[in-house]
């Protein structure tokens, strides 16, 4: 197999310094719109390093990246982007007759009238459109597949193959306990991100009403999150595995929570009450005269870049899925987590947590599509696929998974 | 008398409304490094346009000012402009023989080693450390005579005159329930000034131990606001009165709230956590490539113009002096204040109530100034003049006072 990996930030440099130690590939191309970033994850990676190259790409440039794709002979691309470059990735793959992955899908749009009622234009249909064309190619796009959406959605698989006869709820639960040295505030992932996925409203699944939104941060609940790190207080964030879970598992709800706690809600709402998330651009003086800039940027200038903090940084991320629902005639409720301490992924990768889970379960997909044991054609989401053997293989890395019966 | 008013944003504009209506100034200059804006206040001004001319003046360039104010021969300079031009406006007025009134004084420094235990440069410090110079010119520098500080300090004054034997607290509190139709979040003052005021060290003042400072928002407490505005929570705030009073009145305690209210408070935190409040610039993106930008001048950008909002504004804004002592041997307690109700002030005067109610008082100063009631020489405070002059002639301004003995 030979990858195509876009995007050299800190989730491609964690992707090169995991797959480097994994001899499933041929080779691994890895670009970067800065090749200096590109050249600098290839280092990275460390071991066997004949078996990775840099290379510069436009990731927005859907035809140089076909061209890339089939100059390099890549069987795959994995996309690890932000989102906004979803689109012409996709269609760079199919257009050069590869496999595409991805960990975030494509973008949504409010609805017009009714945007804390009613969906838009939904995360991924974009991409679900286009399926029929997939099939019709006999290539595989394997969307969501980081942690969450990823394993968050393999986690709904396996309950309802192995624990399960009926699923009454399942509900994504991500939280932590991460703090950063020096720092009063200092999200662990881009605050852009942040901000578009928590400032988005809110996507919800029920069986009998279908997809619907509500406004931010709504249905509070204190989740207790396992190996030490607690409750903390979730509330409902747009999120893929939404728009992903029922279209292969059965279930009466589906949500998606962020253990984002009090203090950063609270950040949120004062930035979207001041305007200061927002994307267009507003007048304001500078050293240069009169310039235009978006509100949103100038707040993530002003915070220190989250890769950079692994050195900082101290405790776990939890990542799960929380299901309720029978087996064998009576109630069952339990919670299929991930846990990654900070301290072990600086030590053992040199990667800070967040980053590292996010890297771990595109390579381990990539492992199961190399070996045959995962095979596909189409638009998919990881529950389309049999959970077992990449929950055997994440423990095979070295970062297991966990059962807590509730 | 010859007045030459700097500065015709908000609170220059209303001073020249005001002033029109009474006959003791001969001429007002009204100068502007926006020519267009001085132009503006002099049409605004209405009646008696013959009284008044605009002109161009940078209130930084201290020798230019002087000169303007010999060539248009002035009595007296009006400082209406932000802060940080009271320096050279102050050193003009002297420069050029002129008297000198502001509604804010030389900005302070935090202390470098305790900023919030012990005072760095104060408030005034160093317009005060050129007294003896006004003196010996004969020329008077009235300092902090707009509303707060101003009428505040001259509300102090007269309870030590004629309500109290002794004082063992004075309490400057100023409190609101003012509301902007179609905004979440509009502050109806200047946010660059309310930022540089609300977050800096809070100063205290206590017979025993002088001036010294606490953190920011310090010691809590809800007041009760009269006519309808009700109780709104005030916190310490760093402000001018507690600089001025104790040098010309006798009290235990002299302390400024603030009735910003919880969420206010809370957005301000925010900022300051983001490192949004900072003056300091930081690099971003705009459309004229890599620019630097402050980010406290991005924060202003992303809001509204307080001067504009007063059609859309609601509410009353109350200004007033609390004050603790005995008389005649019995424990007495008060509170002296003036409110402006914002629909009062926009049908009489066409201004918003916080930007009147600043203006109203130097403008009454100057009449008391040209009549000869209150004279002097040096760097004074208002609470240096007679109280009762001053707040009869409020009231002959159709915007009469209130005492609450409580």
């Amino acid at each position: 197999m030979r990858v195509l990996l876009v995007g050299a930030g800190g989730v491609g440099t964690a992707v090169t310094r995991i797959a480097a130690r994994r001899p499933f590939f041929e080779h691994m191309v890895v670009a970067d719109y800065d090749l200096s970033r590109a050249q600098a994850a290839v280092a990275a990676a460390g071991r066997t390093p004949e078996r990775f190259s840099a290379a510069f790409a436009d990731a927005s440039d859907e035809a140089a990246i076909a061209t890339l794709l089939r100059e390099q002979r890549c069987d795959v691309l994995l996309n690890a982007t932000d989102p906004r470059f979803v689109m012409p990735l996709f269609g760079a793959a199919l257009a050069a007759g590869a496999h595409y992955l991805d960990m975030a899908m494509s973008l949504s749009a409010p609805h017009p009238g009714t945007p804390y009622a009613e969906c838009g234009v939904k995360l991924g249909d974009a991409q679900f459109e286009r399926a029929t064309a997939w099939e019709e190619a006999g290539r595989l796009a394997l969307v969501g597949m980081g942690v969450e959406p990823g394993l968050s959605d393999v986690f709904a698989r396996y309950a309802a193959d192995e624990l399960f006869d009926t699923i009454e709820e399942i509900g994504v639960r991500d939280g932590a306990d991460l703090t950063v040295e020096g720092y009063d505030f200092a999200p662990s992932f881009s605050i852009w991100t942040t901000i578009e996925e928590c400032l988005n409203p809110p996507v919800v699944y029920e069986s009998d009403r279908g997809w619907f939104t509500t406004e931010p941060f709504s249905e509070p609940e204190v989740f207790d999150f396992p190996e030490g790190i607690g409750p903390v207080e979730c509330v409902n964030v747009e999120h893929e595995e939404v728009l992903l879970i029922p279209r292969w598992v059965t279930a009466g709800r589906v949500t998606f929570k962020y253990g984002l706690g009090e203090e950063f809600i609270n950040t949120l709402r004062v930035l979207r009450q001041l305007g200061l998330d927002r994307t267009e651009p507003v007048t304001v003086r500078s050293d240069a005269g009169p310039v235009r800039v978006s509100p949103r940027d100038l707040v993530a200038a002003c915070l220190p870049d989250p890769a950079t903090l692994g050195e900082r940084m101290h405790g776990k991320t939890c990542a799960g899925t929380w299901v309720r629902g029978t087996k064998d005639g009576r109630d069952r409720e339990v919670y299929l987590y991930h846990v990654v301490d900070n301290q072990w992924s600086m030590r053992e990768y040199g990667c800070q947590a967040v980053v590292w889970q996010t890297a771990v379960n595109p390579v381990a997909a990539l492992e199961l599509l190399a070996t045959g044991v995962w095979r596909g054609a189409g638009v998919l989401g990881p529950e389309a696929f049999d959970a077992r053997p990449f929950l055997d293989l994440l423990t095979e890395y070295g970062t297991p998974w966990g059962l807590r019966e509730q």
